[in-house]
């Protein structure tokens, strides 16, 4: 069985391992106060453009989700996110278990719009009655979506100008931010993302590391009690530099946007054959995630040797199918997914 | 500087590290439910003489107690726990935060005996107004304790008993459960706090591993939904394998048990070292933690070379001091020490 | 300004003012233990054709909802509920207040269907990764809705058949309760909805009291710890018999019954004379809630000398408008409405 | 049975009754919004000498306290609180239900000082792993205590200074304020409460009112959401005006002083009463609660026709008892347990 199911399906690259175990006999002082995490948020503030900006580290996606949420939340306000968004459908209530409501909008695609986040919040803070509503106290976005489409610099500065207009902070989670930010469609930098956004985070699980991710705040007074937040939802990790030195390997000779390229190159490539042979996409993805819509005997044929995610059907009876590709996805393996497409 | 202060200054053991590499390039299913968790459960099943108990694998100490915790009360339940529990002094309200109160009992030793846990839970039951306090819903105590000392075999079954009494399960945090169970001092088997205990974790990050701690349920009436629970609170490793994989390596050959020795050997060194110079101890530990009372000239000194915990002082105005050894730690850093004292 | 906003714009019935005025020299404990309680409680049992059901007291709709789903629920459960439903868009976030989401699902009336109870629960359970998403532990209704329809017995039969086959509970919220039950659309006694439901309760707050809602619970195993629940969310009142003997009148001589139909009454004579100008409706309600949908021009108009509350617009421009009649709604007052549309 | 187990045991001062009957047939908007409660909110701030001071009304003691807690405190933080202090042994959990430590601190007395809470924060600012306990957040007093005793002007200053010290906001739990304030102790007045405290309550409940609290800001920075946080707990009664016109009716000519006299004045005949035949007491509190020691036989004896609260033990085996006495308090009845005595 080859596996195309998710983006973590391997351990680390080769130069993470190397660094686990070169290091590994190291002393250092716990809970991520020691040289190689200090190093690891200097490699990230430049990277960011942002030599003022806070970097802490965190284990997982929905650990970083639920405590950069409920820390920046005021206990009465909700989060604004997309119907799809993460947090909204495949976090098991994290966030609802934090004691916040999350808000969700409508979306086609799993973005949110400026226009939409526009509306909403002028309807609620326009309501003289609106306590009796949850107010809405940040936005959330992922980049790439849960669908692997970017946002586009207009798209995300006008959300950002809209967050700002009402003074809520803008929130993105980068779980698979190395395969937006070196996607074909992709027309931000870093240090874009560092600009609009008041907080975000770049993920390590699904890009290179065992596992991490890197929280960014820009905007620094909302980062206040923050490592509090951390420890009381379980989530400062007694050997923190196994995280700074994750985040150093990953951020040293550009090595986080190198291996994330591979997995947008491979994802083009089963793109392409799934293409020439006339089916049709969810979306026009350009990231490592690819959702064909296949008929069932296609499918289940595939998925003989090979292992994907299905995300029901459409009206039609294809199947909605995630392939991913990730940065340890190997040519070879590709190779024989396209021969057996 | 050569490090005491605590028992998670270096990365894992070697073996540990082997496996991880050699495991690096395999494929496997996100979330726990791979060959190596698989496996790792099958192990620690047999080690523990109960084929049939669940076992869950968490990254982190807090993560652990709090998600066992909330997932097991009811909403308007607390749990008991000495004054010195972990849970009430050093997790950041970490259960407060799921919505628990803490019912915190005094005790000299860092122990609950099953006295004063049944004396609590009779006041309690025999109010006529007891919706007015929190009821009590769980036992939660640590072995070794946060000072060092292991619980007789008298002492658990009699804590049980009085648990089972009261229909209240009762909750071991095993953070150092390796030092505990090879400590001169204990007199219990894994299979003695499998059937002691309703629910218990085995601790890994302390012990040998990167991170992870195994929970073990062996009432498995309190195990419904915890799965759920360990998502919900952020404590589901994407690449859940890397657990597996770490106690797969901890449980085959008897490596976690041999490896723990060493700290309470070592510890058992300094400990003679410091006695024979004159000075007294907090306690009479037999296990990894240490607590000398120092006075602040000598303190100083050795603190040129070497880092402790201090833990306040005495009414005599001596230093508590914590030196800590671990399943890493080398015998000629502690011969340095000991040339120091 | 005669006011038809809410149902909450008056006091209580005379019959409750005299009742709290001529026990008001009495002493009694506290916190609902009082002898007016367990009258009221025997009085419900009997309307609810139940002797055995446990019933409580709380003071509003809000604090009984959060109370009755957060004792209920496991901590990682969530509660089904229609969009529209009171918990999802008008309590400030009050359930995800104590860690559950709401379980949203579409709704044209405002009804939860059993089909679409039983789709969401077989989709949930199926799922093998289901501990991503919360898992459904309880069905929130409410009847009648918030825009003013009753369920079937029917309807409601079979929804409480597919909450029984996945041993989920059904919970109705009865804020308006009364006008349900004597609505000319009703097929339903309240010993039908103690038959079906788990837990339901009956509004006072909106029918004749000053304040207050009575949980019945007819599922007893779901009802433990619940006066602990109450106290712990801010819920038990201090002088409980206030609540005993609001009840206690309201259900000596039919009193809730025969003052809910004055509300219904009053709701259709004014959907009639909107009828006859023309008006179209949001639906077809026959409880005490009116939905006309009125242009900008003749709601400015009658809104010099009435109040009304606000919906939105409908697409073609028209506001939606709803009028509420309560118990204490005179008759003279309608006429002056009728009159001036 | 005469009755003096606690100060609720009646319903409402006559003067309450009357303006709840008189305007029973007004029709206002719901929710706090209407004339008597801006009426009551001028009162109260005339009372407390600050007429930019944010005034809300809530039904109970415990929703009080967890409203203001939660709402104040940022969702890691904690309040420092008397061991002895309501919201931490008699309110069933509610502040740690809303995800907040209680970090209670000793006291014989029941009162916080500033020299312990200056010591508590020092200690917790200091400490460079403060990350791993909770950040003390509000610092949380009862006026007078649970145990009947009152704050001297110099006690709440130093206190008060401390706060500000720490940036640290203080609360005052006046559920009994106007017994407090009456008092022959009392060296204080509501305007010196008000500047000393940044948020407190005054207590309608134990004090004149069928039920309500009137919460004071003085300091509104930490006031922003607190409507919310009402609703968000349940908290917002839908007939508001009830607790509007109970507190216009205290606040006028002076009603809540003095009644809380009578109380006073009746408690203490109580305690002489008792001082004459030698009896001691747990302390020498001059207000409303009185809490004599007394032997079993004179105990039982009493309790055949009057009732008080029991509070456990002393060592030499003497009952601490808990008699009440009230706004309502007759003196015929004490008159009685005089003659008892």
């Amino acid at each position: 069985m080859i596996r195309f199911e998710c983006d973590y399906t391997e351990g680390a690259h080769p130069a993470i391992i190397k660094s686990l175990t070169e290091t590994n006999e190291e002393q250092t002082p716990g809970y991520g106060v020691d040289i190689h995490c200090d190093h690891a948020r200097e490699l990230i503030q430049q990277a960011c453009g942002q030599p003022h900006a806070a970097v802490h580290f965190l284990v997982g996606g929905t650990q970083t989700n639920m405590t950069v949420i409920d820390s920046v939340l005021r206990s009465y306000q909700g989060v604004i996110s997309s119907v799809s968004g993460h947090i909204n459908g495949h976090e098991a209530g994290a966030v609802e278990g934090t004691g916040h409501k999350v808000l969700a909008l409508p979306s086609e695609d799993g973005k949110l719009t400026a226009e939409q986040v526009d509306a909403f919040c002028k309807s609620h803070f326009d309501d003289p009655e609106r306590e009796h509503n949850v107010e809405p106290g940040m936005v959330y976005i992922s980049n790439p979506t849960e669908r692997g489409l970017v946002y586009s610099k207009k798209e995300l500065g006008m959300l950002s100008s809209v967050c700002h207009r009402y003074d809520i902070p803008l929130f993105m989670d980068g779980a698979r931010l190395g395969y937006g930010l070196t996607s074909k469609d992709n027309d931000m930098t870093l240090h874009d993302i560092t600009s609009f956004c008041d907080v975000f985070y770049i993920g390590g699980t699904k890009v290179g590391a065992l596992f991490g991710e890197a929280v960014v705040f820009s905007n620094l007074s909302i980062e206040k009690g923050f490592r509090y937040a951390i420890k009381r939802h379980g989530g400062l990790l007694a050997k923190g530099r196994l995280l700074g030195i994750q985040f150093e390997t990953l951020f040293t000779d550009n090595l986080y946007f190198k291996i994330s390229q591979n997995a947008n190159e491979q994802a083009l490539r089963i793109h392409e054959a799934l293409e020439k042979k006339g089916y049709k996409f969810l979306n026009d993805s350009k990231t490592n995630q690819q959702f064909p819509l296949l008929p069932d005997d296609e499918l289940n044929r595939l998925e003989k040797d090979f292992s994907f995610a299905r995300f029901g059907k459409t009206e039609d009876g294809l199947n909605i199918v995630r392939i991913c590709t990730c940065w340890a996805t190997r040519k070879d393996n590709v190779d024989k997914l396209i021969e057996a497409i």
